[in-house]
């Protein structure tokens, strides 16, 4: 029999817990190996594996992986972020003011949700350094990675959250849900400049992608972050280290993202 | 973040093939790693993950996965083979006669379902060089290898296939299957000589079993074959191998059944 005798190390077995990660489409994630990585570097014998399935599948698959003793969590990504919080029955405060999850956990009486986008987005900062209490945001991207992070960082104490978005209706919503919640909100040109600039957009994932952000947005020692990993520095970013910003590249969220699922599967308690 | 940067070489991404193994319970298999390394090596990008499920929820996960566009096939253990062939939409011939499965494979119309119990075993004797055609048999062991195994070796051109079970049920249930297809068989007292003797049994995992064939039964030359995988060398083996009877090892019919699974699952033609 023809084998690969490297992969010293991986636990793949009968006592492997499984984890999913359920979207429609499925090919361009990156986290199983790295989460599987992550876990098993910690001691736990576990392995995430991606599920391809449409939207209307996904109550009776997640019904089902719930009978299922060892799968112990789903991640979830686009486009059943919304409708897996609708099947989960608790919520954390992020998913509940989102209406998201990107997480659920298996618990004895159903699906716990999660969403860890804007925290793993905040963690990234700080480990970066970055102060967001007290700042000004301007956001360019309004769909659920913007939202999450809008959420994020007016709860960490920004001063004001401005943002941008091609789409008003979406851009409306989120300003709407940011004062909602008591925060300091309002719409953005994408131009003018503020403390903390945030692309949430997939603008710069492709080189002939136009800037998603005005460079006169941009000042030397402020602070430009995007979400984007490939590639790993946008032209957002190369020219805003141009300009003497401070740059935060988007793998630091997707990092701070495993490590917070690695968490919430395996030992985190509820938030 | 803490990582494991070995695994050179294994794929797990948003392109990997999914494949489950179901059963219940689910800790003792052992096919997860072996059948990974064999598929990638075959250069596809694959994994067989566990999943622990029981009899009632079978029929709701099978039509749930059903639906997940990556999920290629799973591997069917006790005590679901006969459950998971009820709902397959079209079986193989060794599948209809033993009413049982331990493979089924994703088509567009449901699941297509194989049991290859018989074949890994066969071509694990074949091998090893042992001729089947015309040779006497006798079988310990009626339960769901038994079973695959006797029809197998029958299908193959055995003289005779004898059967013991503690069983009587069992026992008869498999003589008569026999029968009803056309082929010699009877019962067998575990203890008169064969050309061909089959340890198809649990007896054998741990030190402390009796022999589950007498050692009347083996002659110098013969050839003894057991499924047992751990021990690798059974007491029975053992003892064959002393009194100078060719033995044939559990571990080759798991073997070649992995490369049947590989041949079913990606490439295979329906039997």
């Amino acid at each position: 029999m023809a084998t690969n005798e490297s992969w010293d190390g991986l636990r793949l077995d009968g006592n492997t817990v499984v984890l999913g990660i359920i979207g429609d489409p499925i090919a361009q994630v990156k986290a199983p190996l790295p989460l599987t990585r992550l876990l098993q570097a910690r001691g736990i014998n576990a392995v995430l594996v991606p599920m391809h399935v449409e939207s209307g599948n996904v109550a009776s698959l997640l019904n089902a992986l719930h009978a299922v003793h060892n799968i112990a969590g789903i991640v979830v990504t686009v486009p059943h972020k919304q409708r897996a919080a609708g099947l989960s029955i608790d919520l954390s405060r992020a998913a509940r003011e989102a209406q998201a999850v990107n997480v659920i956990r298996r618990t004895a009486e159903g699906w716990q949700g999660e969403l860890l986008d804007g925290a793993g987005f905040l963690a990234g900062l700080v480990r970066n350094g970055v102060d967001v209490e007290g700042h000004s945001v301007g956001l360019a991207g309004a769909g659920g990675a913007g939202n999450a992070i809008a959420l994020a960082l007016a709860a960490a104490g920004a001063a004001s959250v401005d943002v941008h978005d091609v789409d008003e209706a979406k851009r409306a919503a989120l300003v709407e849900r940011l004062r909602a919640l008591g925060h300091v909100a309002g719409n953005w040109d994408a131009a003018s400049p503020r403390d903390l600039v945030v692309n949430a957009t997939p603008a710069g994932m492709r080189e002939s992608d136009p800037l998603p952000i005005a460079l006169s947005a941009i000042r030397p020692g402020h602070v430009v972050a995007d979400v984007i990993m490939e590639p790993a520095t946008t032209q957002l970013l190369a020219r805003a280290q141009e300009l003497g910003a401070r740059i935060v590249h988007g793998r630091h969220m997707m990092n701070e993202q495993l490590e917070a699922m690695a968490d919430f599967f395996f030992g985190g308690v509820p938030r």
